[in-house]
Formats: structure tokens, sequence, C-alpha cells
């Protein structure tokens, strides 16, 4: 975490303080990943900061020693499950912390609704408004560590898919292809899967499936859209390749979208628009031939899978240096195909440096 | 999911609808598992289910296809990500279906405050109120075939854990324990881990540790809190065992809680109460010298890791026949120690059935 980050972006806000709650704003405040805010939803763990001060941070009993052993944050404070509620400890702390009629940055995208009400009752002259953005605007410009971090991820499951994808031949199934990809990368070091879409031929063609007992056919397109959790920090990688014999279509579209993609790659670069990367694709998508349909282009990536800047019209980011963006190329046939593209950029005070390439894949993988 | 079940549980409120968000409740409601709803939590998807009448299921565009092909629910709506919001979406639909003043029991677990409070601007003579026990309540007994994806679930851990610890010998670290332990339960049929602790010697102590490069010892107690994904539903186990060698007092202590365990599942039966069970545990506890500090004995599991009942004293369920229940014992000496025992149980019509069980553990397990 880089507290300067933070602390940047409270000021450029009206805030006295935030108040985080999600898993991720919660290891990026404190350095600790309490694995069951994400198992156990209910057991809340919440960092009360203060602008300009020291924070408090807000554990179950059953975490304190893991908080205590790990965090560099001094004030640590628990609370016995079910017999005190998180939010009446919070309360508790604003009011101790002088806070409980300032206005406050709540995680409102990590916060439950019910969570919200009982706080909002505890603390009625509070006022509280939504924090997301200063703790996105904070987390988006990634430290040195956290590029590491992210360029380890991408470079591992790189690996993991060229592996895994290289000797895919006619009649192995979807489920035993995900199978793989998803044992590789915890064996390659990843600590959890964040989410794994493999799919051949007409399955291909929808966006999120889940992996089935289809065995895969000579010639069908396969596609990987796929990523894990090192240590905290993500992957989220897309990769089109052919079973062992390519369709000259395909090998024309995917040297399209090649073009097409690494082309925008060169474009990001510090002081560009975010919705004119977008703008971008379109044009390159319509001289091509290609329709183009898409909501956003990419994301960026880090302790959530997507993250801000958002390569989307709707935005109004501009690329800075240490973004680490993961930029998306995709065309879809309904109910025939789907290619797709995702490489991971860190924007540089130069040059934009691609993350996720130890491999070649200029050409469409012909795979077996 | 049994409809019954629902229309039974909306049958005890006084609400007109339901209205749930979290992936669990609406996997539940439309058959139908988004993977996105995990990875990419603001693109919602949405069961509207009135009472005594057909669902609507609200998705993003991406999504549609998959909703449409896996969904039992004939009313499929979907928005474009970041033109519309899903909040607009549903209070669309709110009105269409007459519900817009109606008595709606909202997913506020799962509901992000932020989507929260622009629902509540947009459907301002909605009577709003926490739908969660009316969805906990229908959950919380199974269907047969619930049951049987549990106890599928539930095997194959054991199963795995058995195999993983069996050979343990000292020199291994805890990372290389814990990746075999993912490893192994993805290759034996789960689609994807849950939570993995696996800790040995003084780490043990702590409740939910991250594995470490501790190389275990020849004496030392080692302990696994583990579960994963079977499609939607859950497996969680806890075992101890030890390296090698263990101290009398290792094989006494265990001996110890496992009794406590057996006898507790036998209480396990129709018409008890889960406060019951949580006092009986203490009872049994300081019969046998134990000091006895805990918050909760166990849990409902299903789509999530903890459902109701929870055996704490704060709890007014009753069993009922085709609940399934983590039931847990355990024993911390901070910085030296945790004994933990999970299994799971599905409450039968006169006895108790232990779900998760492929292997005698009655005995302390020496490992190597």
């Amino acid at each position: 975490m880089n507290r300067d980050q933070l602390e940047r972006s409270l000021a450029q806000s009206d805030l006295d303080a935030v108040v985080c709650v999600s898993p991720e704003n919660v290891f990026y405040l404190s350095d600790v990943a309490i694995q069951t805010q994400r198992t156990i939803p209910d057991r809340l763990a919440l960092v009360v900061w203060p602008r300009g001060d020291q924070p408090t941070f807000i554990v179950c009993s059953w975490e304190e020693a893991q908080a205590k052993a790990e965090s560099w944050i001094a004030d640590i404070r628990s609370y016995v499950e079910f017999q005190v509620s998180p939010m009446q400890l919070l309360a508790d702390v604003l009011r101790e912390r002088g806070l409980a009629a300032g206005r406050l940055g709540l995680d409102m995208r990590g916060l439950a609704s019910l969570d919200y009400l009982e706080l909002r009752e505890l603390v009625p002259s509070a006022r509280i408004v939504d924090g997301t953005s200063v703790m996105a605007r904070a987390r988006m410009i990634k430290t040195a560590k956290e590029v590491e971090r992210l360029r380890e991820a991408a470079e591992v499951t790189d690996r993991v898919i060229r592996d895994v994808f290289s000797p895919i031949a006619e009649g192995m199934t979807e489920c035993e292809v995900a199978t793989r990809l998803k044992t590789h990368l915890l064996c390659a070091g990843a600590d959890s899967i964040a989410f794994t879409i493999f799919a051949g031929g007409a399955n291909s063609s929808i966006t999120h499936p889940a992996a089935s007992d289809y065995r895969l056919r000579r010639g069908d397109l396969i596609r990987t859209d796929f990523g894990g959790a090192f240590g905290e920090y993500l992957s989220d990688l897309a990769r089109t390749a052919v079973v062992g014999a390519p369709q000259q279509e395909h090998v024309a579209m995917y040297a399209t979208l090649w073009e097409i993609h690494q082309a925008l790659i060169a474009q990001m670069t510090p002081g560009t628009r975010a919705s004119d990367l977008f703008h971008s694709c379109r044009r390159l998508y319509e001289a091509s031939g290609i329709p183009f349909s898409r909501a956003h282009i990419g994301h960026g990536i880090g302790l959530n899978v997507h993250e801000h800047p958002v390569l989307s019209p709707r935005t109004d980011e501009i690329l800075q240096p240490n973004m680490v963006i993961c930029l998306e190329i995709s065309h879809t046939t309904p109910g025939v195909s789907r290619y797709h593209l995702e490489d991971t950029v860190v924007v540089g005070q130069a040059h934009p440096a691609i993350l996720s390439r130890t491999a070649d894949w200029r050409h469409l993988l012909i795979t077996g």
C-alpha cells in the first residue's frame, strides 16, 4: 500500500475519513488478508482511516491473532461474533476518534445494505457518503511492488495457458482442460483460482460458460479467460487457439484482431483518455469490417479483477504511469465462436510494457 | 430448489415478493451460476419472486445467453453494462409487476448499500425490508438432491484430506501440503476451492492462518479446515493429525474431543434446539476439564459455508429433517496448538447421518 497515494486521494475529497470493509480495501489498508472475509461475509473486518492520522483496524476475535501478527496498524480492536455487532464496535470507534459527526467515505460497494442501515441509526449525525471512488483512485496507481506482483501473476498465468493449450487434442473434454488449467496454476504458485472459463466450438460463443463434458473436435476454436490470485494480486488473461487444424477464416480473423490489439497497446501511454482508447478501438474494428458492439474494452486490475480505469466511452480517467490495465479484444459470432485476446499492460513513463507474455501469441496457436 | 419450500417461507412472512441478488440466492432461485457475480460484483444479477407467481430474472447482457440456456425462468431481462444501471431495470420490473408500492423482502446481505440507496430513490413507495431470513429459512431445509450434492462434496473432501495427510513427513512445508490439498480436490472433481487452512505446530493455534514456508517437524500437530465447491454446493471439514510421532497428551486430548464430538452428533435429531446443542457442548467440555470459550459450535452448510441454523446460544432454530449441519469441536492453546474436528451431518427423520466420513478418524492419525 502506498500511504501517500491514499492521502493524496483523500486530499482531493472533502472527507474526514474513509471506512473500508471489502476484503480488497481492508487488505490494501492493513496488509492483512483475512480468509473469512470471503468465506463468511457476515464476519466483518473494517479499517477506519482518518485523513492524515493513524488508522484503526476492527476484526472479529477469531481473527485477532492474525491481525496482530501481520498488520502494521497498531490500533486493533475486536468484537465477539454473535455477541457484539461489528457496526456497534465501529460506531464506538467513530465516537472515540471524534468522527461520529464527521464526513465519512464509506465503502458502499463493500458494505451490505443491512449493515449500512444499522450504522446509519448508530451514528445519526455522521454525514455518510460513498467512498468507493476515493479508494479506487488510490488503488488504480500501483506501487513498484504491486506492479511486480501483477507481473508475476500475469507471467505465470500466460505460461500455464501455453503449457496446457499446446498438447490439447481432439477428444479431450472442456472439463478436463479446465481442471488442468486450475491445477497447473496452483502448482505454479497461485494461491487460489479467481475464475476459469474454458470452452470449445460453439460453447466458446457464450461469454462466461461453465466448462462442460463436450469433447473437443479437430478444427474447434478454443478459448480461455482465466486468472488466479498470487498473494492477493490477480491475473486475468484471455487466449484463443484452434484444435489441430485451423480453417483459413480462423487464421485471418485472429490476425486482424491481433493487429488491433497491438495497435491499441501502443496507444496506452500517459495522458491518453480511457474513453479515447475505446473510440480508437471502435474505429479499428470498423476499418477492418468487424462489427463493434462492446460496452468496454478493458479494465484496471490489482486486488480486484475489475479496477479503475474501465476502458469505456463513459470513463473520464486519463492514463497515468503505473496504472495496470487488462486490454480485451474480442469478436463473437453468436452460436458459433468467440475470439478473445486479453493482455495485462503497465502504463510506463514513456512506453507501455506488456506484463503477460512469456510466449509468442502473434499467430493463432494450433494445438496437438 | 424447492419451490414449495420458498413459498412456505414466504407464506410465513408478510412480503409481496423477495428480491435476491447474492450469487447463492440467485442460483437457488434461477438454477444458473453466473461466474461474474463473484468476479465482477458490480455486474449484478437479480431475481424478483412475487409470492405465488412467476419470477423475473435480471442479468447483464453479457450473461443473457447463459441465463436463457440454463434457467427454468421464462421471463429474463437484460441490461447493457455501463449504459443502464441494474437498479433502474429492477425498478422498471417492479413497476411493471405491480410491486413498486409493495412490501419487498430485499436480499440486504447481498445488496451493496450503494445499490440500495439508488433503489430506494427509484421506488420511493416500496416498503423495503430485509428478506435474508425468508431466504435462509427456505434454504436451510435441503431437498434430497441437495443432500446428495453435499454428501458427494463431503465424501470427496474427506478422502482427499486422508490421502494428502497420510504420507506427510517432516520437512514438508505448510504451502506444499496446502497446494496438494487444493490440487487433489480439483482433480477429484471439485469445481473450485472455497478455502484452505493448513497449519502445523504453533501456527495451528491461529484460527485462520495463511499457509507458510514453515517446515513441519516430527511431533507437530497439524490441522486443516478445508472445503471446495462441487457445482455450487460446498464442503467444510476440519481434521487434526500429528506428524510421525504423537505425544501422549496429543493422543489423550484428541480422544476426549472425539468423544464429545460423537456425543453431540448423536443429539442432532429433529426437535432438538440448536441452542441446547451448544449448552450440551459446554457441559461436556466442562465435565472433561477443558475450558470452553466458543461463540458457536457449528452451522448449516449448502450454497454458503455458513448457513442457518448456527449452533449458538442465541439461535432460536429447532433442528428439522434434511437440515445439513457442520458440527465443529475445537480446542486452542494460544501460541501452541489447535485441535479441530468438523463433520457434516444431515438431520434424518430418526437418526442423524454423517455425510463426511470415508475413513476412520476415531484415533489421532499419525502421518508418514
